[in-house]
């Protein structure tokens, strides 16, 4: 049983009530608690010691990052952070001052988007700090955007430049709320998700919560310097292609909506948000999977990369 | 720097929003959304192999305990539990099954207080399995209860027997939910809180919040069969009373009210609830700090048991 599967069997059956109007399974919790205006998003992310940051990462960045995750997922469904507790699983010795610092870098990013920080636990996980948060948030009535509206015809958006963020930029993104209720407000947004998994994977969770296909123009995928430089000085054996598509931590959003639109929003982006590259990178089609178009032809696209030649 | 001082610190300065009415520092933060008749209730806790639960713990009763320590929060609150997360840290080796049952724990006690598990994540903890779980409730508006609200000549209540809950009670015990909503729709209780540290130290939490002190009477502190148990065949140094003192996790409910109020509880109670005992156990002082009152006169506690004699 892999994680997929083990989380697919423990989703399976799970209690539920009247206020869940989405549960597992998209980037936050949907519930209704009856606000007029207003529904609630809910949703946790953790960040663990040599699985999402070195040893050796600033402590101010550790927190910046712990809390950008979880704004990055309210930014996924359109939605403005409220509130946020922090529990913080500590090393049997740690310093008191590292621990400040990264509640400094949880703080310094809260104040930016007007998140409270309501509380938290401190606890001990002796042999490497393990940071969990949770937020809360909300999104206007019907302005939610889940990940199963994609239709047959969307263009298909990224915001940024793919690929490459271990080699920084993981602990230092800006999670895209302004640019994602801008969006929301101004334009019919068929499907989003933010990008943790990597382009190649998140698509896919999009697709098949939509029961769609999509087909990706190689040239259109925005790729980071980050990701080139890689590649170019061949301190990675991965082309920059390729980790455009499968490095994962972008935090960038993918999106859809009609391909009617597609040409409006990219005037009214560049006005908006000149500083941030918008791409569009593609379009859903009607049969299962991903294709990707170059030159040679189209190529079949796994979650890990190409399958074949087609 | 020990626990107490660093949360003290991380807890000083943190950014805050609208729609705080109370943050770090109660069982739960309490928010005021909007909603005409509720006020919203977030919570989150941890478990971590080996420090909350042993090894061979069953799996069913680490997820019953995970889930039923964010529960006993809420009720501390008077609150209704709405919805939970569930973040789970896996060793690297684990068995699928192992995970599924810590689910099945969780979601029993979920459908019974009717809260929806609407997602969450499994990540790596790579030595111990750790368990992060986010809680959102509600309480009617104006029927929360809070730590800081005990008065001079309040009567002192708690729930059940205390002490020596880690002969199994950690692992079993029933959240007081429906008994703490009762009695705030029936009585003006001042202040409440959960027993999670032992009656010693969170009796200090209410005294400290509401600036006031306790008077206990020894012989009224209710104290379980097992830390009796313990005592009398010395498998354990602790003496019972002690145990009841600062053994921790009896999740009972700690609260004052009136204590012109105090006889009409105690007859409501034994109607209402004929299987839970309640016991009023002291009253609230003006001077700070707590003494227990005995045959041989008074002593001052300390949060680690008594002090001296006075």
């Amino acid at each position: 049983m892999n994680e997929f599967e083990l989380i697919a069997r423990l989703t399976k059956e799970l209690p539920s009530n009247q206020t869940v109007l989405a549960g597992a399974g998209d980037d936050c919790a949907l519930l209704d608690l009856g606000l007029p205006d207003k529904l609630l998003l809910l949703k946790t992310d953790a960040v663990v010691e040599g699985i999402h940051f070195t040893e050796d990462a600033p402590p101010g960045k550790i927190g910046h990052k712990a809390l950008g995750r979880c704004l990055s997922d309210i930014a996924a469904m359109a939605g403005t952070p409220t509130a946020a507790l922090i529990t913080i699983g500590l090393p049997k010795y740690f310093e008191p001052e590292f621990v400040v610092k990264i509640y400094g870098g949880i703080s310094a990013l809260a104040k930016k988007f007007e998140v409270a920080i309501v509380g938290g636990e401190t606890t001990t996980n002796p042999e490497r700090l393990f940071i969990s948060i949770a937020m809360l948030g909300t999104v206007a009535r019907g302005r939610q955007i889940l990940r199963s509206g994609a239709k047959v015809n969307d263009a298909i958006f990224v915001t940024g430049e793919l690929g490459g963020s271990q080699k920084g930029r993981h602990l230092e993104f800006e999670p895209r709320l302004t640019e994602a209720r801008w969006l929301s407000e101004h334009f019919c947004i068929h499907a989003m998700i933010d990008l943790s998994d990597g382009l190649a994977g998140d698509l896919q969770h999009i697709l098949k919560a939509s029961s769609v296909g999509a087909e990706l123009l190689k040239t259109a995928v925005p790729i980071s310097r980050a990701a080139k430089s890689q590649a170019r000085t061949g301190t990675r054996a991965k082309a920059a292609f390729a980790a455009a598509l499968t490095d994962g931590e972008d935090f960038e959003l993918l999106f859809t909506l009609a391909g009617g639109d597609a040409v409006k929003l990219l005037d009214s982006w560049r006005e908006k948000f000149p500083g941030l590259k918008l791409s569009c990178i593609g379009k859903i089609v009607a049969s299962a999977g991903v294709t990707v178009r170059d030159k040679n032809g189209t190529r079949a696209l796994s979650e890990h990369g190409y399958v074949h030649l087609s």
